[in-house]
């Protein structure tokens, strides 16, 4: 497969169109990202450790039957995927109560949500992501009742999928977010699911596993992202 | 009925115990405030403009079979209600795009949202009632799903029955806002219905009735509110 036009940077991914119809090329770039923007820095490394956990677990989603853009790696940093028609709405799902659920709500940082409390929000750099619900998201015309009762369906199956697998190494999904998109209409997983879009915690220590080491400054991000790499594919 | 101990200080009501055990008297205040108290003012006869419109409305809501705390007028600007255990969050009402869903989301100032869109937000001003969705009104335990389900209805029932009123006298209700509360195992809708709490527009000229006039300066406020409680109650 052969990368052609550049078609949209993100904060942390490139997409490129390739000389495949239909088939996307997503680099992980090393750039590293926070606080809507505002600190930034280059990470050696952190892209393709993003793009190893990501393939890993869209491969096992797609062993599970959940529909995902993922086609295959062309380089440890590089995957090929399906294009998809993006909806614009970052779907976080929460397992345990931390970041902005506990700045903006009376939730303890570490209490429990069970079941677990999913949040759309509008991605929209320039609105700051604002929060959505159900009403505004169909107002907007940005998915159907029954594509939004699929996304839901599909994020919650997600989590059960993801969070077993990280249980048995050890390490507490407190939260994550997921991107959808539509394909062959049916809705897909898309983006990426790494250490840049979970938020990870050793369940015996409590340590940060994640983009909280680059937020907070809790310690070297990159050496952080190779361990828990490690840890989840193998 | 006799007023006894003070209970509560909002922004534009005082709500006191009186003699019957499980009623309240709520007095309509003249202070008016807008951009979460950043502006504030007195203005005579604001409160039993308020007091007078929602006596009308809660009235006209039992007639149609909706439970309101409402229970009688004392003074023009004084009415007793039952005691209500209060959800702390407001429910917002739209039927056309119009303040901070317009700043906020890309919808278009005036556009008509049919059906209606709910907002609910929590009603914490430390926090600066932050939005909510259903997941997380469960989640911080703020109504069962049942009570939720119910609420919502009640609100919609409620926008038809107000919709209808002011269509006749030719005003737009554009937005407005609900209060709801726990009273003998059932859900009753609390609070106040007035220019405070609605967007309305005059349905010819598009012009603001209510307290954005007090917001962005449009005019004599107490006047508009004096023109559009007559054109309410007669």
């Amino acid at each position: 497969m052969q990368q052609r036009d550049f078609l949209y940077q993100g904060k942390a991914k490139t997409i490129y169109r390739s000389d495949v119809p239909g088939t996307l090329i997503v680099r992980f770039r090393d750039d590293i990202t926070a606080f809507d923007g505002e600190k930034k820095d280059v990470l050696t490394m952190k892209g393709r450790y993003n793009a190893e956990v990501s393939a890993f677990f869209f491969r096992m989603l797609e062993e599970n039957g959940i529909r995902t853009h993922f086609l295959g790696m062309i380089d440890p940093d590089t995957m090929a995927v399906k294009e998809l028609a993006m909806i614009p709405i970052e779907v976080i799902v929460r397992n345990v109560a931390a970041g902005s659920i506990v700045r903006r709500y009376p939730f303890t940082e570490g209490a429990p949500l069970d079941p677990p409390v999913i949040v759309i929000d509008y991605k929209d750099d320039t609105r700051h992501d604002p929060m959505l619900n159900d009403d505004l998201i169909l107002a907007l015309g940005l998915a159907t009742r029954e594509e939004l009762d699929r996304i839901k369906a599909m994020a919650l199956t997600i989590n059960e999928i993801l969070r077993a697998h990280l249980a048995e190494r050890g390490i507490t999904l407190v939260d994550f977010k997921l991107e959808f998109g539509r394909g062959d209409a049916e809705i897909c997983l898309g983006d990426e699911i790494s250490m840049d879009s979970m938020r990870l915690w050793d369940a015996e220590t409590g340590q940060s596993m994640d983009k909280d080491v680059y937020r907070f400054d809790k310690g070297d991000v990159v050496a952080e992202y190779s361990r828990v790499a490690q840890r989840i594919i193998t």
